[in-house]
């Protein structure tokens, strides 16, 4: 394998493709990125098992071949070499990488112990517009389960509902939902890992251009500038939000969103300590008394509300609300409540992207 | 204690002392800031018992009093309501902040049990520009020892020589020395802890207003804005450095900075893991031949240089080397060889500021 190609482009497609590279593994290829050149173009990529990512780049291939390479490595050290041109050649026992007057060697893996990435992305797709999957992504993929205990709350289910995608996210004490508009493409209902829609999310500008979502045999593919991103899917039933969602609540508050946030804050000063993140909010027509307590000190602030329903005492991890207020974006937000021991919600007043689920905490008083 | 103060100006004295704040003690007070109301003014201590830093601010006082509070809890909570003006008051358990229409409670200890913190600054000092401060700074303190095995070299020699300042730190494997103007002031020499002019460079900014520090019973003394910080000296022999600077050398060269850094950094990338980042120079007439190897591959590079006396081959932990590059200024710098186990020395070519002395690593090669 031989070609030569313009160090800037390669070290931004290693950076790109390196996101895939598996990190502390026993299988060192998954830690590589695989380097095709073939026709005029260098292939570049990575799989770690679960997501894979490939970028197309142009290059001057002399001899056409393909070695696998450190993928951190690469990258890095490519980055050191952006502003030269730069020349790849294999050999028995590795590649030459020339730039300027200058010769640097590094240890290959024969390609062929690279697994195979399927990109047969299919044809069945949705399409959806940049600027509303990034939102979708943002307020959902943070309530994902980060623990191995249910792998499937390890991922976002997404699923197509007539004109709209709504995403859910849960971890067993708090679960996120959001829909966003669709443009087009079949129906679908798919749980995809949280990290394969993080890396999709950093791949995507904010913007007016619609992605098209491809699913197909349990994939994820997606296509942006000559990169293609595939990942597994979870299997498995997911959690049925219908099942847990409350039909109807006994105590609705609106509150302004900065107010909230601004006493929370407060609060997690004296609770970080504390596993629980422990807030007790006392609701009454005039307001929410909010208190903390620690071995620091406490808490004790009262933030206006305007109360519909029955006055309440409820505590809650503090952690949990104070996401999900951030994740919220209206000026005014809407909390609902039934009992000191059951689930509640909070979401925006105007907008419609965003509603959390929130479980309570149990205390003794 | 009873006072009143804007919370920007509270909270900005708080970050400024809790710099000085103890961070994982058996000795709670350590931990404090200690609040002083007196006539109009609030005064915020902290020490660890090495250093303390002291501020004073405007407060209208209704109640004189001490406590002590928890200095990066008092810091974090009071940055959190920093637009409002904030009302401290105590009574024998706690204080009560209040601010806004709201109220919070921290626990405090008593004042008697905050060490005493002379700040009796004496009479003698010298005097140097901020700007040349922060530069002897910048360019000694990341060669003092991190470890505890020589404590004296965890601090950096000041030292007046006429009409200079000059800084001299090591670390068992380099020693950097660096030398500036002095105002005025008195003779001095002295071992200052290197986390204590990492402070005050912090406090100062890089402008041409003079500084005094002001030495007393083995204590170090700065003022600026109402802030006094005060430190422990270390005591005992430091090393001689006039022993350890070779009187002559067998191999000069000047190199361009930019070029023997941008190499280094290759070299970095490969020897990352390694303990000794070992790079090799071949130094011949026509350039510096670079070398490094590790599991990952090697590095091989030619950097032009100007020869003056005998070629010679020597190892080097390649991140100290860096680390000297990088702290020099000039466009060229000059490296000085004596054998391949001598130590050699780094330095600037036009500027006087910054020279660097590294120990070779023997191999066996």
């Amino acid at each position: 394998m031989k070609f030569i190609c313009e160090g800037v482009v390669l070290s931004d497609a290693a950076i790109t493709v390196s996101k895939a590279c598996a990190s502390k593994t026993i299988t060192p290829v998954l830690e590589c990125i695989k380097l095709n050149a073939h026709n005029d173009t260098l292939t570049l990529t990575a799989y770690d098992g679960e997501l894979s990512i490939e970028k197309k780049i142009k290059a001057e291939v002399f001899e056409e071949g393909e070695v696998c390479v450190n993928g951190k490595f690469f990258a890095d050290f490519i980055g050191k070499i952006s502003v030269f041109n730069v020349t790849v050649q294999s050999d028995e026992r590795g590649i030459a990488i020339k730039y300027g007057d200058n010769a640097t060697k590094m240890q290959t893996l024969p390609a062929d112990e690279f697994p195979f990435v399927g990109v047969d992305k299919g044809e069945d797709y949705v399409e959806i517009k940049e600027s509303d999957l990034k939102n979708l992504i943002s307020k959902t993929v943070f309530c994902c389960a980060t623990d191995e205990s249910r792998p499937i709350l390890k991922g976002c289910l997404l699923e197509t509902k007539g004109d709209t995608m709504e995403a859910t996210a849960l971890d067993g004490f708090r679960m996120a939902t959001c829909e966003c508009p669709r443009v087009g493409g079949v129906d679908m209902k798919i749980v995809c890992p949280a990290r394969t829609l993080v890396e999709i999310s950093r791949m995507i500008e904010a913007k007016d251009e619609n992605l098209k979502l491809y699913v197909a045999k349990n994939t994820l593919s997606v296509e942006v500038d000559n990169t293609t991103l595939t990942s597994r899917l979870y299997l498995g039933e997911f959690v049925n939000k219908n099942n847990i969602f409350p039909p109807a609540f006994a105590t609705e508050l609106t509150v302004t969103r900065a107010e909230l946030i601004d006493s929370m804050e407060r609060a997690s000063v004296l609770t970080r300590g504390d596993k629980n993140n422990l807030v007790i909010f006392d609701i009454k027509a005039d307001g929410i008394r909010l208190t903390a307590n620690s071995d620091m000190g406490n808490v004790d602030e009262v933030v206006a509300i305007d109360l519909e329903g029955k006055e309440l005492r409820i505590a809650m991890n503090g952690k949990f609300m104070l996401e999900a207020l951030k994740a919220l974006d209206d000026e005014k937000v809407k909390l609902s409540f039934n009992t000191p021991v059951a689930p509640f919600v909070a979401k925006n007043t105007e907008t419609k992207m965003g509603t959390y689920l929130i479980l309570p905490v149990r205390t003794n008083s």
